[in-house]
């Protein structure tokens, strides 16, 4: 029986505790305000939900002041949508107006929210980018020559990598249906079905399940594992022996799961069968290093010690795992370098990979919640011995 | 009978063409290498296609010299999908590595290829973003102080509006798929169903009709209009004298359809027959208008004349339309003031919108081919009379 589905949306209190975490970081920053560009973070901080941002078109803005609730700075044709969400301070101009789409609206709101030698914080570090013409950051700096700009990546990132109960909820949820779609994936894939039927069945299947989208769906397919981990489908028939991998970021209410299964069709080779369980065995390992205060470097060493004790070089994906909220990876990566601190509530991915032989790879991908006390796993653990179908 | 799709990917004479335009407008801006970084850019010169672009976490870098093929700058991890592309130079780095996510690498590559005093430009203008960490940018720029960067919006833009026989193709192969699927419309819509429903199952009957992936979807149902143009759907079931607004854009081979569809729900009143028979004739007038030599304002000015001319005041969308291709919407934008000239080739959409009352807005959108004498409409145009479903 299916699960029924966490509400939509959030309380308001849940954006004002966001606010107020966000405040407290940017007072111990030093930051009097901050800038948010892209929709993850607008949509984090403010609610506003629409697939818009699929247009290029418009610069969408908000501001959080040190104290008191955000303000958008926002295209015309937003301003319902966003009057929906907590937000109350709307500002609009009618986008797009190339010649000044929303900087002289923008750089009023600074003033007015901070003064002319405020300190703004601007996500400008790891795994982030402004989401505005470079051209309008040049106009918005000169026409504010005194306002001083700081990164303010480790502020937000400390924030929302930490996930509230309302948003595990939204994760877990679809972990699960992807994991329902996963278990049933013999109905869709088997010996001469093209690998693009088969995403496109598990795409179609997905939804059917309750997916409100599906918007991240790779894998590959070949004789004793496959070259690619981030391609779309071929129209090639899958072949007796071909290793099946599908990885999936589907989406409900905005939150994204982020695993991946492998099956053999018809049958498995004893290589890929050792592969399999490497990286099982690989993923154990990641799970029992998981507690508050252990860190991303050594969840990697962990999952690292297995797959080079089985004699394995790593594969070329450059990390074995992230975090996983309103975008398909987040902030921290389990790498050598990234010394992380894990905190209960953060939701990460396991994913060590390994290369079988030259270009053929294997790679497995588990979706986790940190604990106080532990690890739980948010998608169904895959099985222990390679599935053949 | 449905029509078989084109061919997927493009010949390599279609890149080298592309390059050569490309390199033609960077010789008469005085651009010595031209640096793209985000998915439509990078995909336009290289082919290179990856639904991995929604992970943020590494920047990919493409260099286009004054002269011969480009160079890729890439995580690892893209290596084997590159490799399958026209592009033979590429360069990869580990990433994620925070600490040098390519910056060295890439300004090593911009020395290599056009010294430290060469003319870069960067796409910096409307409709634009650098899709790499800004701090990573300021870093860059530092490591090349002498480089000047210049912005190449203007030479981006002016290519890539102006679309290739196999890209059109692609275009008006999910333009005639998707206008399938908006026909079959009362299959899935009627009163009683859930207007989140609705969106789930067109979603599906898209994919099930061959539609790759359908990135885009939003719309509205309300009596008399709908509120809102740009937000997901409600679980608000469909009542008597509603109208039902949806707008698609689903994708074939990364190339996408935009337009919509309104229907009434059992009845649709006097207020709602008017608004529809006059963005009808808004539509023709734009259609009327489209010659290679006239302008986007041209266009403007026609359509915004019908609806003035009924009475109505303009909708909240800022423009009539926009171009179409590898993104949902793209240059130039028919506005009072975008004066950019038709050309043969160019895809774009009409898409006239008004204010029926207070709250309640309507929406036409159709997608056209520009050709040397007059349009090609690539969506089965709308029937002239409001369908009632």
């Amino acid at each position: 029986m299916t699960a029924p589905s966490p509400p939509r949306g959030f309380e308001e209190q849940e954006f004002e505790a966001r606010a107020e975490r966000l405040q407290a970081g940017m007072a111990a920053a030093g930051i009097d305000l901050l800038l948010l560009t892209t929709e993850p973070d607008v949509r984090y901080l403010s609610g506003f939900d629409t697939p818009f941002w699929h247009s290029p078109t418009r610069p969408w803005f908000l501001l959080l002041p040190a104290l008191g609730p955000p303000a958008a700075v926002i295209p015309e044709i937003g301003a319902p949508a966003m009057a929906a969400t907590w937000v109350t301070d709307i500002r609009t101009w009618p986008a797009p107006v190339p010649a000044d789409d929303g900087v002289t609206l923008l750089a009023t709101a600074i003033r007015e929210l901070v003064g002319v030698r405020g300190t703004v914080g601007v996500p400008m570090g790891p795994e982030t980018h402004l989401r505005m013409p470079l051209a309008d950051w040049s106009r918005l700096r000169a026409s504010i020559p005194e306002m001083h700009v700081v990164d303010a990546t480790p502020t937000v990132a400390a924030v929302r990598m930490v996930k509230s109960a309302p948003e595990i909820a939204k994760i877990r949820h679809i972990c699960h249906r992807a994991g329902d779609a996963f278990d049933a994936l013999a109905d869709i894939a088997g010996e001469g079905v093209e690998l693009s039927s088969v995403f496109r069945r598990f795409r179609i299947d997905l939804l059917e399940r309750g997916a409100d989208d599906v918007p991240y769906l790779v894998g590959g397919a070949g004789p004793g594992g496959y070259a690619d981990v981030i391609s779309p489908p071929t129209d090639e028939p899958l072949r007796p022996g071909d290793v099946l991998m599908l990885d999936t970021g589907a989406v409900h209410d905005g939150y994204f799961c982020d695993f991946d299964r492998n099956v053999a069709i018809g049958r498995a080779d004893d290589a890929v069968r050792r592969a399999y369980d490497t990286l099982h065995r690989a993923v154990d390992a990641g799970l029992a290093a998981i507690q508050p205060g252990a860190r991303c470097s050594g969840l990697f060493t962990a999952m690292a010690a297995v797959i080079e004790g089985d004699g394995y070089r790593a594969g070329n994906v450059g990390r074995f795992g992230h975090g996983l909220g309103l975008q398909l990876t987040e902030w921290p990566s389990h790498t050598r370098t990234d010394h992380t601190v894990l905190r209960p509530g953060m939701v990460i991915t396991l994913e060590p990979g390994l290369t079988i032989a030259p270009g053929r790879t294997m790679v497995h991908e588990e979706d986790v919640l940190v604990l106080a006390d532990g690890a739980e796993l948010l998608s169904r653990r895959a099985p222990r011995e390679m599935p053949v179908i």
